[in-house]
């Protein structure tokens, strides 16, 4: 069984920090890995598997002795270094929007497109966080009654935004429980007690940026036929990002049947028994890798139709744990 | 001017407050006011324009000496009281739910089918909170450009399910700031950082009454062709409601036009100015009269529809403000 060595470019961050835990209990063989910082973070250490690996700066000579690395640093710098890693031999799964919509890049959800993997050209992205969960549910359906539109708005967490945000929502929280007057930075309106129609910047149709990548990153992972009508809300939750979902489907999905489907299907765990409230929740599905899906129902108003409720831990599926599947699968098929 | 005596059933309730402070101002000439409450609180008194009136026990007696009464005592009350005091010669503006799906009874919001209370028998149903609100946004739209189908998913504030819901919101968000384990006894499960797709029981077809509320109301007070996909989850936000709403119209809806039809139409406000982060709020909707929309654009996966967000406060033009408006319209109809 061959050892591989694995990159962590932008070890100490959030996103980093799962992704060491992950990778640390993958099913790669790993015989070294080496942890990338920026330079001014050179020779900070970075925990993994319990021991201590100083940060290196990622050089065209440093990435060449990896076969694989995962890229966390954002868009900006993985315009440059991800190339600059594919160039050296060493295949990047990337982390940021930077090449998920580039016609040479597959992006790729393991459960739903792994043959996408097989035309790779040294780098892979990652999808988006809310895009990642709503394909694994989307997918199964799909595939057996053949979904032409999708309508979901989002409940989403602010982990996502990233640690300032949390901290936000945390001393929002705590200003307005000791009757203080709750301040806004991260966010242009308070979080706290609020729900707010805005995710990422606006563009010229009206629709957010994080709007317009569930539009167009599930076209690039499912298929082209599939059409989302989307709305990404934030909402003062820590972790998981909830979905409400509507799907419009070519032949009629009988929803016991597609209970069946979804719970046999991998990445998918099912809660929907409604006499006991068991449905997802985001506060139980953080720390978990699953998809959870429930409320599944008929939607009387079409031909042929569903509502669900998809949640799912914003950081691990909709981030670190995706982008190591990515790896494992592409170990699996023999592309590293 | 005629001058109307007006009871306020259910005085001394959360949405009874609501209901004395909005009489209070409200354009109905009020001769007199009668609080009436049930027997274990007679004689406490309830304050109105700065008055303190002590509660009466709703009698056919007491009630005759009213016009009008607005009711807010829950279904099973109502079901005795209502009937009774109309037999007394009172018109009773019901805000349970008890009579709203009953065929003698008018279900109105005054924006939307004022016209409906011209044959009312006694009672008038006051719609639900999330009724109310979708469908003076609705309304509009579906005048200019013909409405098939709407997709709503909720995010619905706490103060839906009373006081002890808000008082669970706060001892869970302080016992998490605290550090402590909440404790969940209103809710099935914790609300605080959470969002529960739950609201109100379940019915065999997996849709909530809540759910069942939005889609059989709509029909009534709208009309019968418009049919509704709903999702209805409470979120940890104290007041105002908010919906993201997707339309399916018969015409082609111009985004400009719609925002200036919604602007000219009653008890709607526009907030939608992207450039400056203006879009409807719960925290700003709170305390207002107004339902605000925003975020109104196209959706491009039909051949006409529409995506928009609908934010109102709960409290009032979901309960109290509602009730008071219809008994204007029937004082300004003649109707009482």
């Amino acid at each position: 069984m061959s050892e591989y060595t694995v990159g962590v470019i932008g070890a100490l961050g959030a996103v980093g920090g799962q992704m060491r835990d992950i990778l640390a209990v993958s099913s790669i063989n790993i015989g070294e890995v080496k942890m990338f910082e920026r330079p001014e973070l050179e020779g900070k250490t970075a925990e993994f598997a319990g021991e201590k690996i100083p940060c290196e700066v990622a050089t065209p000579e440093a990435l060449s002795e990896c076969d694989l690395a995962t890229m966390s640093a954002g868009s900006d710098v993985s315009k440059k270094l991800a190339p600059m890693a594919a160039n050296a031999g060493c295949v990047v799964v990337d982390n940021s929007s930077q090449w998920r919509l580039d016609p040479e890049v597959p992006l790729v959800v393991p459960e739903v497109n792994p043959e996408d993997l097989d035309w790779h050209e040294g780098i892979v992205a990652n999808p988006n966080c809310s895009t990642i969960q709503m394909v694994v549910a989307l997918k199964p359906i799909h595939d057996n009654y053949g979904i032409n539109r999708v309508v979901v708005s989002t409940y989403q967490a602010v982990s996502g935004s990233g640690s300032d945000a949390i901290g936000e929502l945390k001393s929002q929280t705590e200003d307005i429980v000791n009757g203080e007057e709750p301040k806004a930075e991260v966010y242009p309106h308070q979080i706290a007690f609020n729900a707010l129609p805005h995710i990422d910047v606006f563009r010229d149709n009206g629709y957010t940026e994080e709007e317009m990548k569930m539009v167009n990153e599930t076209k690039k992972i499912v298929g082209e036929e599939l059409e989302v009508s989307p709305t990404a809300v934030r909402i003062p939750v820590y972790r998981s990002h909830a979905e409400s979902v509507n799907v419009q489907t070519e032949l009629s999905p009988d929803v016991r049947e597609v209970r069946e489907i979804l719970a046999d299907s991998p990445g998918v765990a099912v809660e929907d028994d409604l006499e006991n409230n068991v449905y997802p929740l985001c506060t139980r599905a953080e720390g978990k890798d699953e998809v959870f899906v429930g409320r599944i129902r008929k939607d009387p108003t079409i031909e042929n139709g569903l509502n669900f409720w998809v949640v799912a831990d914003n950081l691990r599926k909709g981030a670190a744990l995706n982008t190591v599947q990515i790896a494992e699968s592409m170990v699996e098929r023999g592309l590293v």
